[in-house]
């Protein structure tokens, strides 16, 4: 491990994160609200150190894997340490663990929440809050690819380790470019989200806010309600097929928008998948809360279609506590929780593609059984998947399963019902933020233990990352000096 | 597909079952009651068909794969089919869904009841509803092992399509001898199982249903109280550690008693995972259970253990209400109910050289991830995994933890809680029989649904089988005539 390229590039990380918080400051300037001193302490720290780290001398050539996944784990845990600093500094949040809890939250795009009482929050925190849903928003992606031109060299592995899923191709030869491509997306994306609130009759503040937790698929919301709390249709479905389009894999956009290729997107394999399971379970949780609706079915369709689409797409936003419904519709939504939507894209989950190549392969393995010597190669969009890949995937989705019992198993110390714990824990590792029960959507995370809390914290980190370069970080080998 | 075969080989079985049926008529002979003609009818039934199908001519040489599937998964089928006549023709078990449920749920070793009052049931049907267990014990393995000399040619497949798991290597050059090893092996243990409980002071017939049961690590009792009616200290300890020996690879009992290997016994993995994972079970729930014993030691020791040893081994048996240990404990058995026993034995789940093997895949893909060109291959005892063998145990795994999820959303229809609707599918595909709340160890599956007992009894035979013999009958080219 080089330990200099590291620290360099975490030095870079807060130096951005220092003029990131610059808009949260103005906020609280202008309400000249009690966090305004926090703001300042955090920026200057932030700056100051970034500025330091940032200009530590290294020999970029060695950059390797190692120090790839190394910095890009790091960052989202040094972004964090350092993100939580105003909640706590300012006494809105006094537990440090808490806000940090809450930061990682917003920069994994989770959304899971131990605030109790939100709406009591300054304007500042509450943009700060959001804004880290939009800045981890394009998951490690954009960002990390930002970063990457000043590393040079070998610094592609920095994109290899959060490229959210395993199809993410470079869309145009250099790496920056994409990056910029990606970025203007996003903010366009965002900036329709926001006008479409605004003129639905969302105020503006808030317009801003459910917009960033919309884009990054995070369900930070500044009221105790959720987007329950404006009972809007038009507001409802704007954020509804906003939710569902920030779930499909951006790269599909860049085809569309820049190159005009439809096509490409229509008979896109993991977005018809992802498509077919939304639709089916719009259908599925429609069919079965009717009656909970006294069979009013454009209410039905409404309340149905969003919390699918909040789910699916691992935002988490709430129209009405579907922790009162049927434990049909209530599994319906646990499997989408665990699915998630396309890689590529801002959300969580185990993702579209890695789905439909376990189907694929699952299908395979049937056919193989009964005819053993036909030889058959498992196919999306056309490609064939080579073998490595293939088991990346299989493993991914043991260490996935693995990680979530495990977690299950430390959580239950906390001797709350057994749903609670488990859909927290798919909650925070599939980055959604509310599960069922104590978690549900109009409850949050506030009763858990500390323990538990760290453990879900770490379950949000690794989901967002993909799991892998998570773990690769904890084996010692990786940290041996050379 | 050849139907002939498969015909042919489900009248051997029913041949056999008619005379399996006997000892249980002897017994409502000998009692006098009702179901004795229920007995008749099903033994003379079984006989007849089973004569006239075994006698069908056929062309063994077209003993194929797909014959070997197709046959093996319905044998099951129509094992239970029959198996399930005495129950509902006698009126005892009057629903005959129920019934068959019942029988399934004896002849794959799971143990999950519908009967409410089981004290009420005639010794004739008790013995019969046991004696299923032990027939089902060996798995699939040895019964149609016995099958397969009748069969001849290819018949090797029916072997490989029931095998318990994916390292029972072929102990002895020829089948047959296989078979009469494992199957002396199995009745001797058995034995002495009986003789020990006796000898402990439970009385001669309930030391047979209990034998019957830890053998075949099903779990069904003739008590409403499982195995705490007897509250005999000798009886559970000498049943917790029966079922954790009937958990283990019986090749390993194979080497060691017959070649007085006992080496190959202690080292191997798969063994020391095992016991590892059990000793970290107990461990955990003795801490975790202390306060609710009012830490009397030596009784939390005893329930701890016989509980932990019930569901890793995949019995099902209960000394005390599981229901009311606190939940991380709960976490703690419904892992291990997940995890299961030792292939090559009468255990179900996932089994624990499937479950080593996964580890070391992820162990292997994040050294892969730091060090892309070293190469490096997953060993287990020293011989190494194939890359199919591999993908097949992962696929294994992506399948099982599929099956859980679409079952548990079936299930979900009958609204019952979480905990209820997800340990009763992790009960069912394990084999194991109680799980929690609803159909904790005092409670019992009578309130399902007839469609989730259709649901429930098609993942313990989706278990049993190991999954994919079971899927590849569904797939509509296997039944296509030739």
């Amino acid at each position: 491990m080089n330990y200099k390229i590291v620290l360099k590039i975490l030095g870079v990380v807060l130096f951005w994160e220092s003029l990131l918080l610059i808009p949260s400051l103005i906020i609280s300037a202008l309400d000249q609200s009690y966090e305004i001193k926090a703001f300042v302490i955090t920026i200057v720290t932030c700056f100051i150190t970034g500025l330091i780290l940032k200009n530590i001398k290294t020999n970029e050539n060695e950059m390797r894997k190692r120090e790839g996944y190394a910095s890009v784990a790091l960052c989202w845990l040094v972004m964090s340490l350092a993100g939580a600093l105003p909640f706590y500094l300012s006494g809105s949040i006094p537990s440090y663990i808490d806000a940090l809890f809450e930061t990682i939250s917003g920069f994994t795009t989770t959304g899971s929440s131990i605030v109790r009482d939100i709406e009591s929050m300054p304007r500042g925190l509450l943009f700060w809050r959001s804004f880290t849903h939009w800045i981890g928003g394009m998951g490690v992606l954009v960002f990390t690819m930002a970063l990457a031109p000043l590393l040079g060299g070998r610094s592609v592995f920095l994109a290899r380790a959060e490229s959210p899923g395993p199809t993410f191709g470079k869309l145009v030869p250099k790496l920056s470019d994409t990056s910029k491509i990606l970025y203007i997306i996003y903010a366009g994306m965002t900036a329709v989200t926001i006008i479409l609130l605004i003129i639905a009759g969302m105020p503006v503040f808030d317009s801003f806010i459910h917009a960033f937790g919309t884009a990054g698929t995070g369900g930070f919301s500044n009221k105790a309600l959720s987007i329950g709390y404006y009972n809007n249709i038009w507001v409802d479905w704007i954020i509804t097929i906003g939710m569902f389009l920030f779930g499909v894999n951006f790269t599909l956009y860049y085809l569309l928008l820049i190159r005009g290729d439809w096509k490409s997107f229509i008979k896109n394999e993991e977005f018809r998948l992802y498509t077919g399971y939304v639709l089916l379970g719009v259908f599925l949780v429609f069919l079965n809360t009717l009656k909970h609706f006294n069979y009013d079915f454009s209410e039905t369709l409404r309340y149905s279609s969003f919390t699918v689409s909040t789910l699916v797409s691992t935002t988490g936003y709430a129209t009405t506590d579907f922790n009162f419904w049927p434990m049909f519709s209530k599994s319906v939504l646990l499997a989408l929780m665990f699915f998630g939507s396309c890689a590529g894209s801002t959300a969580g989950g185990i993702k579209s593609i890695r789905v439909l190549v376990l189907f694929k392969a699952l299908y395979h393995e049937i056919k193989h059984t009964i005819h053993p010597n036909s030889v058959q190669t498992i196919k999306v969009d056309g490609k064939s998947i080579d073998t490595e890949t293939l088991k990346s995937i299989l493993i991914f989705f043991f260490a996935y399963v693995i990680i979530i019992l495990f977690s299950v198993i430390i959580v239950s110390l906390d001797n709350f019902d057994f749903m609670t714990s488990f859909s927290a824990v798919i909650a925070t590792i599939s980055n959604i933020g509310p599960g069922f029960e104590i978690v549900g959507p109009m409850g949050n995370y506030a009763d858990f233990s500390n323990l538990s809390k760290i453990v879900m914290s770490a379950c949000m980190i690794l989901g967002r990352l993909e799991v892998i370069p998570v773990l690769v970080i904890l084996a010692p080998s990786i940290w041996k000096k050379h």
